[in-house]
């Protein structure tokens, strides 16, 4: 048996629609746009890609963006500034930092000086803890597009194993949290977890987030298996998963491209917060 | 072979010791001494008799105590206006709210209020965010006392598997990311989870959080486990855990007892960590 492919990209391009219907909605009812901005330190090449495909998402769907493109050598105190300057403009309903920033600055500062109500990348510590204690909050968008990705398939999370490799702070524990409120039972594991795949081959969800190509190999899959694969790395210059696909693919029932799975639900989920927060705090 | 018996009457006695002099070097190196509010509106019996207890675990090891005990009466604005005057005095390092609170009263309100760095209960979202990234803050009570419990027999906690059973937010979910940041594969169970006895017996360390007296029988525990038994339950008058000790015991290579376990560390964690808001934030 061989699995099913979970597109992100049209689950997406199904989500992105909709989206469209609620910039009109919102426009129609309440009198404004939403709109996202975001602010850029630095010419990290990778990073200005990013940023450009959030800018064309925005713009794609009828929103607004505006982006600010800071020199690398802008100081704390002016990206202080900036950031106190876009917390409190109306017309702006979200707004992100791209990371990583230049050396000298501090992600930690720039987290607590966000608005968490308009913290559409669910970082800062308000967020975070909203999402731990199950109250209303802005919910990290790569997590957010896994749990997405799951419900697509059809299979019910309640009840079900889902094991999770990696606990970065960007994925891996906001997973796991989630995919816990929708009453899954839920393993954390990493770098010091002993028997990895016996204890993955358990899981009827796998989400691997390590950033590791091809990591998860067939021997992690428990026959039937749903598996989301966020990781992404470069090998010699071809984009690779934390999972080998061609042997999970024969071992799950559903599973996630890369490219094409988790990727494209990232922007995905970062516009969908930004109207959520243009129609909660606005 | 039956199990050793991790006391947190004897673990929490020596720990006050210490405490007693963090009291003492404080007011000889800083010039002030400790303190503790407790705010406890209403008349459950029980909230007096823990309010009563935490304000003698507060004389007797020299901090400061004050207790403000409000008639059941008391409104919204009132209490928040007395939460703004604790958050405001310097004499008084760590503020707690006794829960629960009489019904017309918003928990979630006076959680909103309570400044995060008088918040030795550690249940503000601030610092439920703090612990779930990994930043430093304020923790819970409980959860924290469960874990030096687990450190006081000397077995590893990185790379062994933790089973957490309840996931709620003064015990469950807090644990949960306490035994991750010790770098325990950590798997959190609840009412919804399938085949419990055997996902448990998996558990090097099995921490029960769930309320329900002698839930967890000796099918749940794996031989040679640590086992946390934070539960307390009233049967016929007497006071008992979530685990069937008797069951428990010959499996197990530690266990705490009910009571004379967890119930003595959650005051001591209380102290301490309202030395440590003295000492951080003063």
């Amino acid at each position: 048996m061989s699995a099913q492919i979970v597109s992100g990209k049209e689950l997406s391009a199904k989500i992105r629609e909709k989206l469209k219907e609620r910039v009109k909605k919102v426009e129609r009812e309440k009198g404004f746009t939403p709109g996202l901005a975001v602010i850029l330190v630095g010419d990290d090449p990778a990073s200005h890609v990013y940023v450009n495909n959030k800018e064309k998402a925005c713009l794609e769907i009828g929103m607004k963006s505006e982006v600010r493109r800071l020199p690398k050598e802008t100081t704390q105190e002016e990206l202080n500034a900036l950031i106190d300057a876009y917390n409190a403009r109306e017309d702006m309903h979200g707004l992100l930092v791209q990371f990583p920033l230049p050396a000298h600055l501090s992600q930690e500062e720039v987290l607590a000086r966000i608005s968490p109500k308009k913290d559409v990348d669910g970082l800062t510590v308000q967020n975070s803890g909203a999402l731990l204690s199950g109250l209303p909050g802005l919910v990290s968008c790569t997590p957010k597009g896994v749990i997405r990705l799951i419900k697509s398939t059809g299979v019910e999370i309640a009840g079900k194993h889902a094991v999770v490799i990696g606990r970065s702070n960007l994925v891996g524990k906001p997973v796991s949290v989630l995919l816990l409120n929708e009453n899954a039972t839920v393993t954390m594991c990493h770098s010091k977890t002993k028997n990895l795949p016996e204890v993955c081959a358990q899981a009827d969800i796998l989400v691997a987030a390590i950033g590791r190509a091809e990591f998860v190999t067939g021997n992690f899959i428990k026959p039937g298996a749903v598996v989301i694969d966020v990781g992404t790395s470069r090998v010699d210059g071809k984009l690779k998963g934390d999972v080998k696909f061609d042997e999970a693919v024969e071992k799950a029932a559903y599973i996630t491209p890369v490219p094409g799975g988790v990727g494209p639900m990232t922007i995905t989920m970062l516009l969908e917060n930004t109207i959520d927060a243009a129609e909660m705090f606005h």
